[in-house]
């Protein structure tokens, strides 16, 4: 069986950043999993002594705390500084730019609705910086249920699809005099999306490798399936069942932002033996 | 046969108010037509001596001209002041924000893309508005060719399709990190057109009234065939012809927003005989 890498998958600038952080900072804990990806954060504390806590309280006084890449709402990174714990941000700078739109923009009178998941860390963050109205919405369909003033600055989380954020202004654009869109999708994103579904195609199997919680690679598995009917999520080479590969020739393989390529190496040599004849 | 007439159709609020004017200066003239309509244009001249001049250089210190609904370039006013024009000012105020926002995004330093007709009198008036790098489109396939900075300020000629508009801002979306949308099409262009959609998809032939040169009415038009094969744009019952009635059972009706109640009602009578067993 041919076995082929999409031609952009795997860590994005901001999670490798983070991750560069994390190692020059041993000895130190994150605020929530640095990255959504189970492995490697394991990796980060056998390795460099780098724990992760899920209680604020946790860090006192003198303590180094590790933003995660999502970014964490405003609220918190304040009582971070307040009872002086040594912040270090490993936010990734295409969520910090969301941030600072809400913002702005609240400051400027607009209301703000964010195209994510509401209960997402980044967006959790995102939302926290309107100083004003904001809504967040999962789809274009849950526009119409809100009531907007006439001037709307709209933000994405950074993983979404292109696609279903052009649905949402388009809607928007229908009933509100201004709409301020700001395309705050990363780049590595849309790489990564048009790089799945052009392999999804040729495939006869798709395997995308990354956490369950990983929003950028549950869209990667959601751009396979619409090409690939044969396409599966998972974390490691442990979830691979052999039945899938029986009479398949192609498999693509495509990882998400925060899947490091030690467990993309690790998958790719299970599929060989599992589908040795 | 039946004959029945959209829920919305005509004169506009821009039109009406730009007649009322036309009529409350008699003796004057009009720089450039004043609606899109030349019936109406001649019933002006017949009934309150409004004449039409096409050239700027006719009026003179003390003359009075009447700004035609669309408007016109900012640099042509500026001369008619300078000159001592007294200048009455009957350009639709739908019209008039669409050239606020792009003298205002210019100098908050936006790109400018106007989704409009290039050639189209509002459009001329718009773009003379931008101090700064101003373009027009008249489709989002034109889009690609355009090399436009990050930051992009979008407005439409008042009588455009929402849909194609939506179009056109999903493409930028995809190459910009922010697109400011006005959505500068008028309410009453939206009610026509859902009228005129509505009533051409029970009728087996649409008339659509309004001068041959009519922004809104060539929409109007586009739209009634979409749903209606048999769709006539026409200006007057003169253009009427009765094979087009022959077997026909249900004839709906809409006007442009510049067709005055007379022309239509003079249509329906005529119908009324060119469709008699």
């Amino acid at each position: 069986m041919k076995i082929q890498l999409a031609e952009s998958y795997g860590f994005c600038f901001g999670v490798k950043r983070a991750i560069k952080i994390a190692e020059e900072n041993k000895n130190s804990a994150t605020y929530g999993p640095l990255i959504h990806n189970a492995n490697e954060i394991e990796r980060l504390k056998r390795d460099f002594n780098v724990a992760l806590s899920e209680n604020l309280d946790s860090f006192k006084s003198g303590d180094t705390a590790v933003i995660r890449t999502h970014g964490i709402p405003k609220q918190e990174l304040e009582l971070l500084h307040e009872r002086h714990v040594d912040v270090i941000d490993a936010t990734c700078p295409y969520v910090t730019k969301p941030q600072q739109i809400c913002e702005e923009m609240s400051e400027q009178g607009y209301d703000i609705l964010i195209f994510g998941d509401e209960a997402h860390p980044e967006i959790k963050g995102v939302k926290s910086y309107a100083t004003g109205r904001a809504y967040v919405v999962n789809s274009a369909e849950e526009v119409d249920a809100l009531n907007l003033r006439e001037k709307v600055a709209v933000v994405a989380q950074t993983t979404r699809r292109i696609e279903d954020y052009q649905k949402i202004v388009g809607k928007l654009m229908m009933s509100h005099k201004e709409v301020r869109v700001f395309n705050t999708i990363c780049n590595a994103t849309f790489d990564n999306q048009d790089a799945v579904y052009k392999l999804a195609r040729e495939s006869d199997i798709m395997i995308v490798i990354g956490g369950k919680n990983s929003s950028n690679t549950k869209q990667l598995h959601s751009i396979a399936l619409d090409a690939c009917f044969n396409s599966y999520h998972i974390e490691s080479q442990e979830d691979l069942q052999s039945q899938w590969f029986e009479g398949k020739n192609f498999c693509g393989i495509s990882a998400g932002a925060s899947t490091p390529d030690w467990i993309i190496q690790a998958v790719i040599e299970h599929i060989k033996l599992l589908s040795q004849p």
